[in-house]
């Protein structure tokens, strides 16, 4: 934001802008205005490869409106999470969407190419945890990374964790999930030493408290190079890992 | 109790006791009632080989005077837990007492010998939970138990777990130990195909919450066979485990 | 699991195995993977005499395709839980499944000869236990125990449980089962003196919290002896106790 | 009230007061401002036959301050709870205070007869709760009533309290005082057929959470009849106790 | 249940009775066991003039099994809490039941005379605490009371409950129902001389957290004189008023 | 009130009224008895210039009812919030409302004219807030203000609040709605000198615990100016928007 | 700010300041860096007519830091909250400091004139809430308005709050302080029409939750109106208070 | 580790390990047992540049017992968390360590040249944040990162923050510190295009609950690319930026 400034002050030395054309520019919004959101227009500089809508909460109108100002500003990739399969045929008929069911999850436009530093393992205690996985693992893909996918390798048959002990310690960033307990990231972070973002999942029953408990766990996991994001964020681990799975590659 | 009151009811039926001393009979105490106590007398023959007097909030003198009682009436080994070594000092003086400074409990009188089934294992994850291991191990001892301490045994360090394989695997009954994350039970729970007796315990910080992360985690355990005890009862979890490890034994 | 280390290491010194083969074969997954969960074969050997797949969030066809797999393997007693009558339909279908309504429950297969050593007595405080209380009864009986059943023994009528004194005496293990505020399992553990497995239920209204109430009362339990499993957690308590009831006969 | 607005209306209707004067009466306050406290002098006619003095966060010139007024305003009995035994020994060189040291609470002045109607049991689950249930018992016994201690009868040792099944059969209210899983209130609420007042204390360690657990437990109390105050809260059962144990004398 | 006992021991004395036969005279229950539920058959001599079946959770089948059996003993009046317009219909069938929609419950049979001692208020603070309210009133009037009823009454528009002191202060027993902050309670607690149980609604949302900021409030009343029952349990308080109410009466 | 009381003394005074008239007038209410509702006929003169009936939980009937009573005693603005838009269609058959769906808000009758100081600000974090932010904004429109919309100005988007730093420091009060972390709130209470009313919403999901998070971020704000209501309560926050938007000008 | 940066940007259009020179006095930090704070120089200008210093946490040597630069700064008048007797008697050696010991707060400087448009009610539900009720008593006079203290006029004893309804009805705001129940809020609330600041106390004890009952009861007060701070939050209720009262006299 | 498992094996291949040597090896312990710790020898290798002693509930003598093996084994920087002033004292009697009071963290050993990628930004809220900001500071710089403290830049003074954009922008990682509402971690979320490590703290009263309500509006933040460790936890924070610094260095 800065170097904006910076041209714009320029430009009123040089005396290309006047006072009020200035201040002005400064308030001019990087944004489209929809009236019931402000698409961001610059954040694809800002943040990365990829644009995501956050479907939840979200009409297939308003959606389709979002995405027709992004696809207008040249955005290739661009996730919608959280959409039930009626809106997703909606959004369909009029952009390139290919769905996928458990992560209730689509992506319109093509994959960019893999241009991350190592691998991303996403790694599922149980069955349940699928759809939190998928949507991690294919926002990771979606921004450009190699991913693995671990799943069913809870703590209860450590032998099938430990059967993938190879991938878990070549991976470059570990995203590791779970409902119940948990303790699938403590685990991991012991055996690993790449960072691991811990999710967990609302997955579970009783005292698991909609993924309170697996939350708690992974905070207090006493491995070191663990953190955590929200109950069921798939698409914050993703995007993080993808961020530090580039890290070596942007600047 | 069926088998006193049929014994009463027959001294009734042969008219040697009037209706209403049998009626007195009935309530009769079986405990003595020390005033800020009622000293249960009969527990040894219902519960096990020994007796315990929770020491949290009770003043020497008062241990000192259930003690009397204890011994008075034949008990020959008697716990005292959680008393500050002054108070372990002042009951000194008058009973046996041997006192153990980690988990502050003392031992009066004579172990018995030990007539378990199996061995019982007493995992913990950190240092700092060897207060509430001791707590639990002593009992176990206290009861009749062989047992086996592994401790600092977190899953953050798996090998250190894995390099007692052996005794985790033979064990007849696990006591697992841990603050924080409590990953430990679940991990247990899936290697071991004994009963395990979970204790999350207090240790920790943030959002360990006093042990209700280690809690929850443990209640929520994906691995079967397991069960949890309340927040640092080592008492409660080695004296469930003698009363199983003694199962052959008893009937 | 050191035995089969031990033995692949003999056929590596033996010259029968390449280095890169024991590698292999130490890795060698002893589950089949079915893409959505990894199907353990040899739990049985290493658990008891029985087999479960948690049937919540798992379509029909993924249960049929992992008791396709498990029976595949010889597994002689399946159980199914949490499953909806239209699940059990389906799966009945291709599998010889005897389906429970109350507990939700299914069991593909014969049941086994009651091996245990004594009887599990499975007592209910409400009516509206009765779903979480026949899992847990069902769960034993497929793990080879003798069940007693009783139910509607709730506190509040103290008479209906003190009826059933010589039972409850009797038992090897008790599942105390309640919701709302969860005493029946501290009266039972100051009665018995077998290990006790407290199962709080989601029953009630208000400040039960979704169970939460009786959770905490059992954790809290001033008789020693208890131990507490998940909120509603039927199957966790009937294994358990078969576990503890087999205690004398495996080793 | 209503009676004191017709007294004052009837004046200003006999002209004997005029408006100003008259709404200057309605606001004229039945209390004695002492600047850190209004001490109410009408309370006595409107709650019972003593006042109190909660003296938590109370200097001991303050609970001085506030007693002159009360005893010159002709209160013959004055309880001053939850005071160290400091403050009572400088407020009892002002007034003829007796104090109990469990319960850390004085009463100044002489005990009034025994006038309720039946007795109130006080029974309390364990030792370590003797503090609130003897604060319950003297505030019982300063408003006018008979009281019967029950102490040491928690639910894990059956007998004990079924030993007292006349006391608590007899009696006119029942107080039920318990830490821990505060079961004590459902058995009790179960037996009796008159009103019972559960008191959850903070008694316990771990997950009683500071009483809430007993709270909660109570709460959700499958008997009917029970109702719950706060936690500790001895004086409030005392004085509700009381007041139902005079229902049939005041009116 | 002493008398029983007695009544047993008397017979055995005579001869009339066997130790066998009296020791399943002890066990015999006084209930009628149904399966799914053990019908008391003594409670109304114990606890007062009307008989209860919570609905909730049960069908329309298993209800009308229990009053079967409770009609076929004789009770003329019976509660049926929380069960549906539909359930209502399928039993009003068989029994003559009379049902109210608001608070969701029937009543077979006939009501009993008022004996009660006084009237008992019931207040709520607003209309969404009908259903609550009702649910008191009607259990309060099954068991033979008086009852006035006080809606919208909150505090938040004070001179509503104002307005309405005289029946307030001439009250035996008042049940003040509100949801939200639940300060219905203190206010009438403050103005009152009688005991005042307080019922916590679920009705709020947000920070009301299902009815948790209402019991809170209550629990935590500066009143004195106030107790508090589960949230949402009408039932609970109409029957403790009817028992308060009843005080000099019964004995 | 003390006016109406003083008019009531000095007709008494005067003769004008029997002191038995006068105890009725005080307790005269100031509301139509509706039965489900006591309709409050003087709240206008008390707090501003439009009424409210809170929709949720009320029939469509019941809501007509009271629009007749007040419409009858002459209210000319009246908003019904939190209705469906079936049970808005069947009011606006009687009345004339106009309905807004996104906040399920009506508004029966003229908007009055903007009589406020100065405007209110309604700035929302995101789009799925924007029920509650038209709830508020609406609110303070029917209640005579000047409002401007700020909707997804979040901090997560730092330039598109700033883009609009004229209007948050021209404000006179500004409503800050958020959800998930709610740090909207602070940031906007530090740049701002006017009160800020902050509004949790429970948008997000996991770790928001249905409003929790955002409620307790706003409630410890750093920020000096700030204050919290309800989650999701917009009218709350208009309304007292308007009362402080109308400070200079009431008295 | 926008002013700040118009001016600036004439600077550089009229060549008085080279493009460098203006981003460095863009970013020119308008406070002064004392290392352990950063002291805001120009928030007098912002926020209102005083300055305030969180004594908590800081030594006397840091706020003597602090107090310097302030005062050099010109500020007339700063308040120093949360700091013992101890640190206020240090700072006082080198600054002219007020020291109030019930609310632990200091005022350093003269108060200013009081200038607010009409008086800020203070009222307290009992005395132990007195340390917040000055704390927020003091800010506000701090701030310049006139204050009227009402202490010990909780709802139990409503009538105590009746003979202040002058002071209530005529306050431009009032700030409703209260612990346990903290149902004063809602009663103020529906008695007054204007802005009512709600400050929860963590006074009580039990199931006060260290204040969270009196949170939750004001976040849910039904009464229109109510806004509430931070539990203890004194200060921030003053200061929102004193920015509300001087609302027709900035602008 | 399956490069240790190689090595054995191509051991007992080629006849230099017996096959019960190596299934000791396999076991051998990769730690030194103290007894009271298991010290880790090839973490170093593992985890990175320096080593670890969490000091809390460690006695000075235990610490001195740890350090004496790890330098023993060759460690050349030691950190020692949450040690006091007198502990740090004894400690450094033997060791060379340089104590910090604000974090109360010592570190033993010269500090490791900065070899990471970028610099770490530790931006902290408020003064009372410094302890866990220097925790997590000098931790970062104890693992070779070079590290910019931005501290007291709280949103509350968004200018503030502001005022340093450009180390914001700069930074490869930053950590984000805030207790009270953690805004702060949202706000750089959204500035910045690198990892953010949020770390709430326990600073704050009243409704922060230790930490609760910065923990929970972190983990909701609505920017991308924000992870969390557990309250205070500045260890975590520091270690985990700085494994992600040297994300480009390592393989």
């Amino acid at each position: 934001m800065s170097d904006d400034v910076r041209k714009i002050l320029e430009k009123v030395q040089a005396g290309e802008l006047s006072v009020d054309e200035a201040l002005l520019a400064v308030k001019k919004e990087p944004f489209a205005d929809l009236g019931y959101a402000k698409v961001d227009l610059h954040r694809k500089t800002r943040n990365g490869a990829a644009e995501v809508i956050y479907g939840a909460g979200k009409t297939a109108e308003q959606i389709t409106g979002i995405l027709d100002t992004l696809r207008a500003a040249g955005e290739k990739t661009i996730l919608v999470t959280r959409i039930s399969p009626e809106t997703a045929r909606i959004i369909g008929e009029e952009h390139p969407l290919t769905y996928h069911e458990i992560p209730r999850l689509g992506i319109v436009g093509e994959l960019p190419r893999k241009d991350g530093c190592g691998t991303i393992v996403v790694a599922a205690a149980g069955t349940s945890d699928m759809p939190v996985a998928e949507e991690a693992a294919l926002t990771a893909e979606a921004y450009g990374n190699e991913v693995i996918r671990l799943y069913d390798v809870g703590v209860a048959g450590l032998h099938r964790l430990l059967s993938h002990l190879d991938e878990v310690m070549g991976a470059n960033v570990i995203i590791a999930i779970a409902g119940m307990e948990g303790a699938l990231a403590s685990v991991i972070g012991g055996l690993a030493d790449c960072p691991v973002i811990a999710v967990p999942t609302s997955v579970g029953y009783g005292a698991s408290f909609g993924g309170l408990s697996a939350l708690l766990s992974m905070l207090n996991s006493c491995a070191s190079g663990v953190s955590v994001v929200n109950i069921d964020n798939g698409f914050g681990a993703g995007f993080l890992a993808s961020r530090i799975n580039h890290m070596g590659t942007k600047r």
